[in-house]
């Protein structure tokens, strides 16, 4: 990318992360509603950090302490759950440092003085952080007494893709994933390779709120047999009976309290509901590399997206709405090589104890997606963004 | 008190309180950096709710649940450790909302129609309010990465008192102890009633910096034989070595960072630390009878309080700086009879578990206190502006 | 007291601890079913561990390791918690190790080389212990799925005392308590010193597990205004509903599971539960010296102690059967001194957050008990043998 | 299986489990050291408990409450964590139910009333629970402060194999993996299935106790640069700078304290362990499809297993001496489908934060293993005997 492309990308990235926060309070960007949710503050500037500690290659001692998120090789930090704990530097000052580092960022780029493999991935982790603004959020707002709505002005998200519920069946065989060519990938999806896939069939539509509901409505909480064991752990522990934000016959979006929408895809599921759905239903998760041979035909850019604005998921293609959990754990592919330097903590020191999920969601800006993009959080993750999409064994009928 | 008499004192402790936040931000009002330490923004609240709840009997529905601290008649409340996570309502809804309930308490206690002792409890909670503010601010601010100062202009404390340590003398007998008369006070200091006291000692000083930095170059902390069995294990499983907010020769306070001043009295030191060191200096704590005995022929509008502004001890009288550990556990006494209605939980269901203090602080307004005044907190508690005064046995030598 | 008399009663209270472990098997006397009660190898180890180290003042090395309890001075030692992780030594070597001390403490008594009243300290703490084995053994027993009996034969407690409950009243007034004269008494009953005393009235009779069914029945268990909080926060976290060993309309004894008698003295109440039950009958737990001052008149033999082998409350005085709470926080004595050396650990440090009990209980041997004894546990300790007598202000009516 | 041969084979494995408690004391078998290590008594009575009531379909209520491990179909059981609690029933009517149902066993095999593959499966769960024996009980005895041997008079395992560290490379390709033909196999080793896989190079030998010491000496417990990120949180966390059981110089093995043999295969290392040292190595960890093509060319009856009586790994084969760390997450194989019925919880519950692991130990029966078994246990299990072969991309050089 040239100086001026690279330039116009920064200020649209950078741009977009201010205008995400635009209807959100002091107070509200401070919160920190558990260790995983991190305030829209320290998103704010641990983005920034990300650039002036690595793509500058300049880190101011006090911020490094204060905004390095996990990376031990760039020295001590705050504990994580404490980052709602800094009522300094304000919000204020963590918009000037935002000001200045994008100043010395657009000359370092425009005399050509910066990496821009790099500035991409700086951007690339601003947009990772974007979502994670919004899903952080939801967290923050929707587990407060009073459920403030984000904004209420938000579209809902169109229907598309597939009119009803069927499975598109795949041969296999031996066939290629991840990342191919030159363009921007993260390091785990990389290098592509071969792997050797069973016939199989993956649904065409994502599993609805109504489908949740069956399971409800048919005790599926309560039956120790379509779990997982640790599952079975884990919402007997945590009392859940129901997704994330579902109070009754509503539940929390963005936009505020609404009615359950039976058609719309479920979401805020852990993997351990959605493996426990999914037996229910006599299927499975698909693997991972089931379902990026079953995205690599369809478009990465249809779907519902965070440039959309609708926050919350409508019905559709694989590629947005909710990631979708794989049956997959978070591993290293043959021939793995991480980055060189800090960076290299970026994505493989996370290759345990976590699966991977895939297709993006409505909280994703639409550019950041790919058919080959790895995904990656805990069996017990709810707060995410993430749903079902089911496959079964064999190929076409 | 006559409506004028009320509203002139009413005016002026709600004002204070306001003062008190006036150095603030916005996100400093808002964190709750551990559950004993509540945001200020939730004093603000709380505080104004006692008086729309309590006092005028009209509470708002939704601001009962989220400002209720501990009062079980009066129904279900946000749990205690999430009161940093309201980031709704905002700051300025609950400055409208004291704004609000203000006028209506004026209008009230122009035509008569509030209790006015209630209104008093009122005030003396609003003050017990501002005192914890600035306590948790302390700690809001002073386990911050940045550390920074409540204020930069804090006078210092003049030290009053006698010049140097020394024991004054008792020979007990059957005295009497509580509160007297028909002022306020509170129903866990009354009934006034007679107590049998063996002659002893009681220091005219507090224990200073230089004590306790003795008892640390003596080993003390890492010498089981001068500890309770429980406060053993509280500083080896907290792993504390000093007083709380000790940094080497440093100490944070309101005014910011600060050597250490060996003459100064000693604070933040648990009731543990407290008696530990009292053992090493082979003396005791006082009981609480003693410390009332002792203190009642003082004056206790001398000393050092939250009205001049220093918010750090000085060294001086019984009255002010640090709160006093005594050897008495919180406990009624005889004939003690709780206040009816809501308001019984104000003091009688905490008596168990904790320990007498005695005296008041720096953090405490000066017409808040009385000899008579029984404060009261865990073993454990270090994040109090808490001290120490030496007792011993025996009467004049 | 003479050798020849020394070694009597020496012979004698070993020889019950043997007595007490003979119906147990060896898988029995290994179990640890909580950190708070210990095997029953533990205790026949650490009791001769005591006489081999305190009183011979010949440690072995490794049994000072296995079965020192808490003495800071004499090392560390096994982590209270894995006792019962000691499958080596064996129960057989323990008892070896027993009748080698037993032999070598009667050599050195019949030679005149002890200290003698280290020797009367030595056999007051074996039968301090031999009441925590049947305690433990206890709770061992009886949180097993078989809830295995003890003993079948054993005999039922008779009733003595007043027929009804009635109240006997005390004028109060400067009264001395604590251990008088030279007899053997632990350092936390001395010095005998004044205190001041206001008129009371005191049942003549415990608590009956009546009077915890009537409790029951008006839903106090479910009822905050009863409660201390700490208390409240205690039996909402464990789901408490009932005293300790409740199982519907039967309670589990050292005599198997028997139907719940209603005129028995309810036994393995809390102090949060006993202090509520008072609350709820209008009433309040004595203090200390109030007991003290009761108890005085009475003759501590008669009641029912361990002696007994009934090993269960019936309805009596106030020494044996249960021991019964006060509300007087377990604290020094005016005057008290710790004894000089490891003993001095004995009793001083622990007082800190637990309550004095008093009157001894049908776990008790009976030359144990005093008017003066003082015992203390935590207020949420339910395994011990603990119940209830009523007090209220006010004297003769 | 005809009758005879089952009854054989039937006798033989129960027999072996009794031959392997001879060493130990009735208290020995008691002991639960952590929730993860069962008591003796307990695998005992579990595995007979099995036989009754899956294979003969005739639970005793009592003894399916105490003996049920985790079959939520078969009912509610005894918390895992207390089954250490329960001395009652004694291990000699644990012995006397061993008698009765063995005798009902072999009266029914005789008789052609039971499922042959239901017999063979509760053999191989026997043989699973006498690994567990082993493994639970050096737990048990190593971790107590006498250390006691197992047995004093064990064999030293022979040193076979490939004298010096090797690699041999493998081509790939797709391959097949997982259980032929119509043995015994258990249901998570089916079906047979095609992989793809890189060219690769696998070590001949384990890593030995030699190599963890290198990288101890370069500061590898350390340095955050070697370990996954939960790996990292988990040995800081538990303060970990050595495998389980090493203190010093030495470590503790069934027959005792000895010192560390440096040629001898590394045991008691997490995968978290393994991993990093792979990694600091320069290398990884096979993946469970590697390591079975790699195994698949060598007998799985050569090697150091429990029937040698060595209990402690030499330096040998794929198979045997300890269990091999893979990179691979327990998952189900494509088409994998469970048992029917309450064994259909046997396995496929637990397919999720476990790593697989491959080749059986020292403590593993010989006639139990095959090339296609896949052992499981969370990333930090350290309890078992587990170990380290080394793996690297790339085929012959």
């Amino acid at each position: 990318m040239n100086a001026m492309n690279l330039t116009r990308r920064f200020k649209a990235v950078r741009a977009r992360t201010v205008e995400l926060c635009a209807p959100l309070s002091i107070e509200d960007q401070l919160v920190q509603p558990m260790p995983d949710a991190s305030p829209t503050k320290w998103h704010l500037a641990h983005t920034t950090w990300f650039f002036e500690t690595i793509v500058l290659g300049a880190p101011d001692p006090e911020f490094n302490f204060l905004f390095n998120s996990y990376y031990e090789a760039l020295g001590p930090r705050v504990e994580r759950a404490r980052r709602g704990m800094l009522s300094r530097p304000s919000l204020e000052r963590v918009q000037a440092y935002r000001s200045d580092v994008d100043a010395r960022m657009e000359t370092a780029i425009a005399e050509g003085r910066v990496d821009s493999e790099l500035v991409e991935l700086g951007l690339h982790h601003e947009q990772q952080h974007q979502e994670l603004i919004l899903t952080d959020l939801k967290y923050t707002l929707g587990t407060q007494p009073l459920q403030p709505a984000y904004r209420t002005d938000l579209p809902r998200a169109a229907s598309v893709g597939s009119p009803a519920g069927d499975w598109r069946a795949f041969d296999g065989g031996v066939v290629e994933i991840g990342a191919a060519g030159s363009g921007f990938a993260f390091d785990n999806e990389r290098p592509r390779h071969r792997v050797f896939v069973e016939p199989f069939r993956i649904a065409t539509r994502t599993l609805a709120n109504r489908d949740v509901q069956a399971f409800i409505a048919a005790g599926g909480y309560r039956d120790a047999q379509w779990w997982l064991s640790d599952g079975w752990s884990f919402i007997t522990a945590e009392a859940i009976t129901a997704p994330l934000y579902w109070r009754g016959d509503e539940y929390y979006t963005l936009g505020g309290m609404r009615a359950i929408a039976p058609d719309e895809t479920a979401c805020h599921l852990s993997y351990y509901e959605a493996d426990a759905i999914a037996r229910w239903r006599g299927a499975r998760l698909p693997t991972e590399a089931e379902w990026e041979l079953a995205a690599s035909s369809l478009d990465p850019q249809l779907g519902n997206f965070a440039d959309d604005n609708a926050f919350h998921p409508g019905r559709g293609s694989m590629f947005g709405d909710v990631w979708e959990w794989t049956q997959s754990s978070y591993l290293p592919y043959p021939g793995f090589r991480q980055l060189a330097g800090a960076v290299g903590e970026y994505n493989g020191k996370f290759m345990s104890g976590q699966q991977v999920l895939r297709g993006g969601s409505c909280f994703t800006p639409r550019d950041h997606i790919r058919a080959s993009y790895r995904n990656f959080f805990p069996p017990g993750a709810r707060w995410q963004m993430s749903g079902v999409r089911l496959a079964e064994d064999g190929g076409r009928r």
